[in-house]
């Protein structure tokens, strides 16, 4: 690893004055693309993992029609981020739950995933390339997003013969900061579902994603933050969000849907978990009625982008509830508890931040 | 449409003598890619439909990291195929019904798809700049794959901001004909269902496929040619084979499962419907389960690849059951009035083929 190859030289495809940052207007960052100076990309053979990965700059990647990708879906990505601290030190959050992630959707998808050191290697690597890009302490994160695709041509459905290992990564704002307005949810009980018994609800592969764009863009039409999507197998029980899992209180039960294949494993949800935890909270993790959940007193959901987001409404059918937001909140001090510790406000009693070497110049 | 623009051109990627044929070894054709000269390629913006496309030389394409595709598996495809007849025309099956079948999965999706004479234009014109790589009149056909992709990049879920209609092509082998080996199914009675009410079971998407490798490849290796889904919701209705319609006879009862969105809507299923009740069978659409589907006499399925095939056994849990196959079957029958037709060596009185012209040089 060559953590400082890039990081002053003439090929940076920025020509900010200011060294230490690259030209963004940090108190505007919203969740969306800012392309940045470089990305890891590593090819490799079916069974095989890769040697060699590259830094490279970011841009247009080049690919077979043929590929498995663009003909039968065969892709996993995976979400992080690196923060920035007051003591100039850039971390990442728990780089290793998304990398054991990346390998259970590759066993489920039948790719060949990295190795785990490889993975937080290539994360690493990426952020430094374009460590001026990572937002200064308090003002957002840079969002890393590593994709595993098969990007070997064929015709029939298998295995790609090849795969493509790729991050990229950009600044984004905490636009889901807890001030900046609530989530309104919209309860799907029509007939989209997001996933089923069997399926890859439970690993974060491309599939999940397109099939519910339409329900998505439906419930923001009509003025809603995301749609609540309820189990295929009953219709009764709440799962997840498009991109995000979720939580009820009531007491000092704090409560969220189970892990069985259905639901994306998130490692905010785990860590959100814990934390409820250490502060007295009971956690259960079962079955959710939209029922139960209409009854709670508070509702959150939490994501890598979402970080932890109150919910102060629920619309299902013709039934609106509304639940406790703000100071008073669960939601509120988790929100607080968690990103103290991904700022490095307070200090990390939970071997959750990786720091990355070579980052003060 | 300037069809002949790149016939007899020097740029012409493959250099064999003959200028009517590529050099290809056609009796050993099977159905796997053998890359070809030339591809369409278009870009448009969301909303859009492209106003110029162009053929280009067949290769690897540049696409973003951040595409809708890469990430959130945005993508269509379709499967069609070019025969040459006797009397050397070439000619398409059906292809309307594939543009038709891109434009709803477009419409699941939130894509934007082109109109059904782009589509029809635009394959022909794949077809005519490859028209040396459709093998010789019963040696097989020339398998044509449009892909529709998000190619436009973003970040957060979302419709792409552009969208690529890419078309390739390759001479594929008639491996699924009646004569070389019969169909042994595995029902998959565990827990990975190929689709759900509310899903994408019912378009072409890409996000279909990946998810049924694993499956697919587990029947494989125990020397099943392919997997048997059963339904998501009941566990008991049969559905499809992984890229194929299934069909069950009894008696004068021709019966497949019925378009409810969670099985494609199979072209060839569509036709081989119309062409058994014109030898005077009854075709019902309509859930058929496990159990009924045992008792058949006859079972058979159909596709684009496929074709029509017999299947000669069905294993479910540890019953091994044993169908009619052979000169006696109705597939066999139905092979023949389908593959007839699409060689011309019957008039097709359906409207089903489409004549390209400007083929023979
Ligand atoms: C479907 C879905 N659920 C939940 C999450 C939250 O997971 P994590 O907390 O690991 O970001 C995500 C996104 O990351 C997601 O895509
Ligand atoms: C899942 C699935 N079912 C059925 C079919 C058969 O459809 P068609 O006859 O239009 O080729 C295909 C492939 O084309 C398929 O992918």
């Amino acid at each position: 690893m060559a953590p400082s190859v890039h990081s002053s030289s003439s090929t940076l495809l920025t020509s900010d004055t200011d060294e230490r940052y690259a030209n963004v207007n940090w108190e505007e960052l919203e969740f969306s693309l800012t392309p940045t100076d470089y990305m890891f990309v590593a090819k490799y053979k079916q069974g095989e993992t890769f040697s060699e990965g590259n830094i490279v700059p970011y841009g247009d990647i080049s690919i077979s029609p043929c590929s498995a990708i663009f003909n039968y879906g065969q892709g996993l990505f995976e979400g992080l981020k690196a923060y920035r601290t007051e003591d100039k030190r850039i971390r990442l959050f728990r780089p290793d739950e998304n990398a054991l992630r990346m390998q259970n959707g590759a066993e489920r998808l039948c790719m060949t995933a990295p190795s785990a050191e490889q993975f937080i290697k290539a994360v690493k690597q990426t952020v430094l390339a374009n460590k001026k890009w990572v937002p200064p302490p308090g003002k957002g994160s840079l969002y890393i997003r590593p994709l595993l695709i098969g990007s070997g041509a064929m015709l029939g459905l298998a295995s790609a013969p090849e795969y493509t290992f790729l991050i990229y990564a950009t600044p984004v704002g905490e636009y889901h900061k807890v001030s900046s307005g609530l989530m309104n949810l919209k309860v799907n009980h029509h007939n989209y579902h997001r996933s089923h018994y069997g399926g890859t609800g439970g690993v974060k592969s491309c599939t999940n994603y397109s099939p519910v764009v339409k329900t998505f863009l439906e419930a923001k039409s009509l003025g809603f933050s995301d749609v609540l999507f309820l189990d295929a197998a009953t219709g009764r029980n709440i799962e997840e969000l498009t991109t995000s899992n979720i939580f009820i209180v009531k007491g000092d039960i704090v409560t969220t849907p189970p892990i069985l294949g259905t639901i994306l494993p998130g490692i905010t949800r785990k860590s959100v978990s814990e934390l409820a935890r250490d502060i007295g909270y009971k956690v259960e993790e079962r079955d959710i009625s939209v029922d139960e959940m209409l009854e709670a007193e508070e509702v959150f959901c939490t994501g890598t982008a979402t970080v932890v987001k109150a919910v102060e409404t629920v619309t299902y059918k013709d039934k609106k509830v509304k639940y406790k937001t703000g100071e008073e909140a669960l939601s509120t001090k988790l929100y607080t508890m968690l990103t103290d510790i991904q700022m490095g406000i307070v200090e990390d009693k939970k071997g959750w931040m990786v720091e990355i070497d070579g980052c003060d110049d």
